[in-house]
């Protein structure tokens, strides 16, 4: 299903510099693009690839425009305006309307005519599906839980009870969004389940990736916020709440009741401790722990780069010897002629 | 469906200072709570509402007892009475006994006759479910596992075979008991699986979060202890036994044949070794790596908490030259007037 | 089933000395091993059991051979001669050739007569299952996704649209092979998705382990070489691919785009950044962050072993006073009596 470049560059607000009757009909990168390819160009190291690329037409900023060989579709923001056609070239897999016949569908579950059940997808009493939800197959969802519109659970998705889940969200397969949040008593040195009251809200245009894990609120809710983007193998415990557009990748986890920030960037693997609030455009690097609030945007980071096993080996050595360093320091401050102890090392 | 604040008192051992006859039928916060929740307090910084909630009981201690507008319930130990008292109040969702007719049972299985097995489960050959328990939708139990009494597996739990699960455990969404541990040969620079026979065996009273993974042993059995809780994404790798009433957080992995004691208490994405003994009593904080064993009961950490990225990569430079440091203060200490070399620094 | 050792002999390359008419039926320990077990010893500390051991017969190289009290099998390689061994008294439980009657079979796909696929699984349009593959229970094999011959897709394995799978690879329970890339253009604080259009090629002899997830590429594939093992919860983003006979272990993350070369050994959560590329033979010990490429064969580390909390927090301190303590020892060198400043700190 091709599309001629003429009505990319309308429909996308692109200045076309080439054959507005050519077609593309597919992505792919400035290398292996063909005549029926569309590339693009956001990162400039990749520019030096436009002289050579074979590609039907390459959507690129004013200042890449002239280096390319072929057609281009110039625009402010290449990379959003590429992930724009991209869906329109490669649209998720058409699902007819209707219930799979081997879905299981509890009594009093209301499923727009237009939304789909996939094969095997178990629907809960009471459940709301939106106009043109896709629940993919092998779907669990829950009594109670409510998908809004156009939303695409896209195989083996768990939604627990009374979940809500807003339009145009994506989840991944695996995600297990409403389990109960871990949440103990302790007794005698035994532990005493608490119930977990709440639910979680997930707000619209959010992506869960595969694996994940939203829990429960235990009294209050766990609240994912519109436009949230949240990677594979991700923890989010209960009563957490992720301000709006925020992204984390992979591996994070996230203790209870903490809040993000909106706009916030998490990189994989970061922890974050219970109870804390983390502001608004706050970039956090892969690997880090936090175990303090943030109130300031700006960049965070905790991870130390490695090194080869012998010399990591003796930095740890000298690491673990740290304050008999500063010890042995101060004594010298002290002896120095002419030197007097001008900074205090008090603790 | 209320339950009077009378019955509560001597369910569950309180001292009741309000009317018995008024009745709660939920749980809720200090702040929202109405005429019909019942609320706690166990932690001291929420003591200040107290006086302006509208709770129709709070369960609270002594020293917090004159502090509240409205009924109390008197207890040593508000939290885990309040979670005995949350749990009659919010019980699991009702599920009638008997198997669903979508679950596909295998000849040979054993089903207690009060015990639900839900949509689209699998039961394998020689399964035992024992009374009252319940396996909810999309699960699998593979051949020759065993549920005791009262277990709960919520949905779309995986168990694999000869499995052993313990009285009133609970095991959330996505966990996986019984996968193959990561065992293989190496042989020429390739690797030959070993086949992992071992299994695992789960006492009773333990809960198992969403998406974690407990592997069967390698020749032994992986063992987890009665009352042992796991948070989601949780790794249990083969031979690994986890003592009686020990709590992991979320994202915790445990490396083959690793021991851990009793009561231990192991923070967020703490990475454990493989062949180490943990005993009882230990608390490791968040972020932690743990690579030689711990004997002896107390707080172990080992993360660092971040700092804005332009100070931190100063300080990783710095700790990068760690070695030239502690060289250049020997260098120092050598011709300091009167100062001897009194601590020797040997490595 | 007894093999006796006369046969495992010969069929093993062995040197027996005992009753070759003698026979085994199952794999012990040392410890545990009665006279129809098979054990084995590969690791020197487990040499002492030897003179004890009521085992059948055991495993071993020329060295260990003399303090053993039963039949030996010698050999150069007992762990992988064992692991052989071990998958002819242990092979997986059989399966029926043929497609279980409550499994849904989309039109037009081809499944080899000889393949077994379990209940309720769903096979997608188009898609191809070779020779003797396994497809275990609740497995999702979405449209046009090819799997060779003697792949064992153990249960509930979800494998997205287009993936190619390997000869005799074999996937855990819960993975997720083939979902989104967590690809996103930033346009005004918002994100917009960028469809993945590649896929995910998974060689032959592959494992992959419970709830691992491998993203498929943005436009090219993620790739995963023949032989590579990975251990369960472990996340490889779009585009990432790992060389021939690697070994990953648990919770290890690998950011888009980046390359492991073959032969590397990857400790448990190893977190690695994006578009870095590692080369053959490298071994990172667990818990290390890898924030840069690495050329060189050879062994790597980044993680600092715990402390007492006290201990630490005092070291943690310490650490974040680096910057003036090297200043500080910088101003008594300026000072120090013929003590030029031969080393320069500049930063």
């Amino acid at each position: 299903m091709g599309v001629s470049l003429g009505e990319l560059a309308v429909r996308f607000g692109c200045e076309l510099r080439g054959d507005p009757e050519a077609q593309v009909d597919h992505v792919d990168t400035l290398a292996h693009a063909d005549s029926r390819s569309l590339a693009f160009v956001a990162n400039p190291r990749y520019r030096q690839q436009l002289a050579s690329t074979k590609a039907g037409a390459v959507v690129l900023d004013e200042a890449s425009a002239a280096d390319c060989a072929t057609a281009v579709l110039v625009c402010l923001n290449p990379h959003a305006t590429y992930a724009r056609i991209a869906a329109v070239l490669h649209p998720f897999p058409a699902a007819p309307p209707g219930v799979h016949p081997t879905a299981v569908i509890a009594a009093g579950s209301r499923i727009d005519p237009s939304a789909h059940v996939g094969a095997l997808s178990v629907i809960g009493e009471g459940v709301v599906i939106g106009a043109r939800t896709f629940v993919g197959p092998q779907c669990l969802i829950e009594d109670h839980t409510t998908l809004a519109e156009d939303v695409r659970l896209t195989a083996r998705v768990t939604i627990c009870r009374n979940v809500e889940i807003g339009a145009r969200t994506i989840i991944q397969p695996g995600a297990v969004i409403g389990g109960d949040g871990f949440g103990f008593a302790q007794e005698g040195g035994r532990w005493v389940k608490v119930p977990q009251t709440g639910t979680v809200r997930i707000g619209p245009d959010v992506e869960v990736g595969a694996n994940t894990t939203i829990d429960r609120g235990a009294l209050e809710d766990t609240v994912i916020e519109e436009g949230v983007k949240l990677d594979n193998l991700i923890m989010i415990a209960h009563n957490v709440r992720v301000g709006a557009h925020s992204a984390l990748a992979a591996c994070v986890g996230i203790s209870g009741s903490t809040t993000i920030g909106r706009r916030c960037m998490i990189g994989g693997q970061v922890g974050i401790g219970g109870h804390l609030a983390i502001g608004d455009d706050v970039i956090i690097t892969g690997c880090t722990m936090v175990s303090h609030s943030i109130a300031r945007p700006g960049v965070y980071s905790g991870g130390i780069p490695l090194e080869e096993a012998h010399v990591w080996r003796r930095l740890v050595a000298r690491f673990k010897r740290l304050d008999s360093l500063a010890t042995r320091l101060k004594a010298l401050e002290r002896h120095a002629p002419g030197h007097p102890d001008q900074e205090e090392d008090d603790d």
